[in-house]
């Protein structure tokens, strides 16, 4: 079960379709297990990127159970609903087909520090024993979580045992949170996201690992693996090898479907089609995209990736 | 099934809860019967005042069922979802429930004009040949839809037949678009929400009757009655007693809690539960809406209502 | 000078314009006789329905001069800005021109609870000696103030002397500040806007008076004189009596169009031009105003007020 | 003056403070003769990277008279307002001062095509002869323009000669920009922002130049010198290598401060001041920019720039 020790690479998973828009169980099988070669310690499922908003709840439920069947790594499961009713439901499911745990983002709608807390609580009461990770990411939801706010949710609710950090700007975030658990704060785990572009400040900020998805997700265990073994240098030479494609993939709305590209480039899944609503890539694009991913190869193969 | 001639009453239902939370379905029928003895020529249920987003899609199928068959009135039911997986699954369900048609509010990160006409175009086609009424409102979705979007809408996709319209200001919009339909543009029907705020200018401008909740429903048929045989200071004087009432209903984020209230107060439904997350009606509000109620009676009764 | 205890009816003030889109001065002062006869007990100029934002520094300045010479009541002047340079160079001109306090909304951009102290802190810095009172409007400024958040900067910033109370729904506000400050919190006075929609309710809470505008701006002196004599019914039959037209006004962007309609219709103003960008009375709303107007007269003669 | 067919870098100034937040002009006019030995063919003062919303209108107007009295390169000036007649006075102001145009975003509660349109129809007309760019910076402004609102207001408003790209994702845009002008459409120019972080693909996809900031503001000169002689990957390797600080650069609201710890270590700039409100670069945050800046002088040494 997931806990407040919890550190490593989750990777953040598509969702793969069929051209027809139908779920694709045999690329996601696939999907998971080049995801676990390439280097994630645990995957995140039904994220965002996950498009879990387009899926009915039977679907979200197919995916879970064929995910969670299919490895033996810790599987946490985007639950995110506008109601309790919904949330609970999937998350019973999930826990059922041995996730580890479940994610929660905040609905749109909320402003105040209170309304946020409150939230929180509602939602810990409806999910009782599931550990849970809260999603802080302003660029999607527009909710901006204070610190403050984060270490009281983290406080009065011991199934809030990891943040998904993304908010932007946040390295001064994960500062003053490890600050506070310094001086005697509950400590909980926090994941990086935003698709990695800050990745080694986050973990000199004080970072566990990496909970984000990219087309080459590889990356971030290279990076990890060099700044653990103490040599930084080698981990920003990995990192920026990485980067222009990461800028790239960092276009809002566009991100998913440059990153499916490039999974789907490299064999990872069959197609990458998106469900509707959903932009397509223009031959520009994928040139743009061609010609990133030449010059990264070069790059890697350049510092011995 | 509703078209674009669709004219009346449609009464915005409550979704009943126990006190524990769970659907009250002895009280779904009871309101259901008030709300047709009151005047209502139609329903629509699982809007935003229905609480729909805090059902599960097995709770949703369960109201539709029940409501479709304790009536012989048209039912529009609310399907705005995420996604249109969701979305088509429970239209299907509604549909093959009998109900008359669906509702579908845009998702709240809409801007553009285009990315409005694109929504709905998606919309249009995952429905298919379900009639489905655009919900236009602004105030809760944060998506202003120009009258030439609407126009566009109409004029590109059959099955959108009737406006649910709730923008504010909104009754420039009214007259422009039966401006349009005048001079030859498609002519869908409009019913208006807003918790009848504005109903008699709204009927002034060209609408063609209301859609929306209120504590005493009976306020729109008794209003539409006078205005209809063309007793206008009749129905002005009707409106003006129930107002303080509408006006105080109408406090966002409040304003089910004290309809609700209301409900229950007069037996329409047996508890004034709402599901999380909601507000709690204070001492101080019950008394004030109970001074209201008390005023409303003794004005109506003056009046000879 | 403005202070926590002032009480009373603050008319918001319409900023006059001529024809060609210039300030009208001659209105400026006739209107400002006008709303003193009407029973208002001070003035709030330059607030968002003063259009300060259409307005040259060199024009607000010569506004502020104008009707401060013109009056013997006290003036606040509305000095929002996007920055303190501009803020504090208005707020002193007002000062040396004999205002009574100067008043600041946040800047949409606003957040988390901490943002919003923050701000009023540095407005608190920033004006020094001179006495401010805190807007709070959401549907304006988008930005949601708390309670807690309030009391704080009640308590942190003897500057803020007033809250103009217009949140909505804003009930529970003003009671929780009145019971926060009855249990020994700073207790500052509360002026409630809202174009007077829930005024008595408002006045049964707590507030210390009105600071509003509205096309028949005696209407607050009509209600208040009567609650505060202590008949409460009364002052309900001269409230409901308005009503019809308080809620037409509340319109969202056409509202100043039509105060200063109804303004201008009464001779208050020369013209009921606005600056650009403005939205157009239609024939059809004049219609409606005009039918309004003439009910609220019979109304009020009914009774005799 | 600015017409269409401008081209080249217009580097987007800061404005200098001192320490006690008065301005600092000694270093404003190093800074400008410091942006031209580095390739500046333009200037953008004012702009919300000139923190022109904490000026005054006076303290405007002098940054503006003694930019444009120092340089011999066209300044364009940011004149965003609420209201025309500020945007209009110091619109004269400047064009008075010899600046070659001004620029202009639209205010954040516009939202339909047809708000927007009437918007810069408005401004067309206030600025009259006044040559005027378009700021389209949606995560700023929380606008959203469409490719058909920016080609509908260029076809009808002349002086709106250029367009200041910053839509994020934006590279389609300037492509279908770049279209309609092949097909006929009224073609003007397109400078690009996002502090360059997709420089090179929108220099390929059409554009035609950069008015962007960024701490080592030369990045600009030599990535464009070696595009248009032809040198892709040699821009590519010298992009790459400011890549890491741009992508530092690029937290929102921490960007200019950073910007200006950059300016003020290269002497550009005496002090890195910004006017509150403004956020403060911890030493964690110091140190992360130290980092970066030594690889990038080691990096760019390595090819030679």
């Amino acid at each position: 079960m997931l806990d407040e020790t919890t550190k490593g690479i989750f990777t953040i998973a598509a969702t793969p379709f069929l051209p027809n828009g139908a779920l694709d169980f045999d690329s996601l099988k696939n999907m998971v297990d080049a995801y676990i070669e390439k280097g994630a310690t645990g995957l995140t499922i039904l994220g965002m990127m996950g498009e879990a908003d387009k899926l009915s709840s039977e679907e979200s439920i197919a995916v879970i159970r064929t995910v969670t069947k299919h490895c033996n790594v810790p599987v946490i499961v985007g639950v995110s609903a506008p109601g309790f009713s919904a949330m609970t439901m999937v998350s019973n499911a999930a826990m059922a087909a041995r996730a580890t745990g479940v994610m929660v983002a905040p609905p749109s709608r909320l402003r105040t520090d209170a309304q946020i807390t409150q939230y929180y609580q509602d939602t810990s009461e409806a999910l009782g024993q599931i550990p849970f990770v809260l999603q802080d990411f302003p660029l999607a939801t527009g909710v901006i979580i204070s610190t403050s706010v984060i270490l009281k949710i983290a406080e009065n609710y011991p199934n809030c045992v990891m943040l998904k950090h993304e908010d932007w700007p946040g390295l001064e975030k994960i500062t003053q949170l490890r600050k506070a658990s310094d001086a005697g704060a509950r400590r909980i785990s926090i994941l990086c996201g935003n698709g990695g572009m800050y990745l080694l400040e986050e973990l000199l900020r004080g970072a566990d690992g990496a909970m984000t998805g990219f087309g080459y997700p590889e990356m971030m265990s290279h990076v990890m693996t060099a700044y653990k073994t103490g040599n930084l240098e080698q981990a920003r030479d990995i990192f920026d090898a990485y980067l222009p494609m990461i800028r790239y993939e960092a276009q809002p709305s566009m991100g998913l479907a440059i990153r499916k590209y490039s999974l789907a480039k490299q064999g990872v899944i069959a197609h990458p089609t998106l469900r509707k609503p959903a932009p397509l890539l223009t031959q520009d694009a994928i040139r743009e995209i061609d010609a990133l991913a030449q010059r990264q190869d070069r790059r890697l193969q350049a510092i011995d990736v």
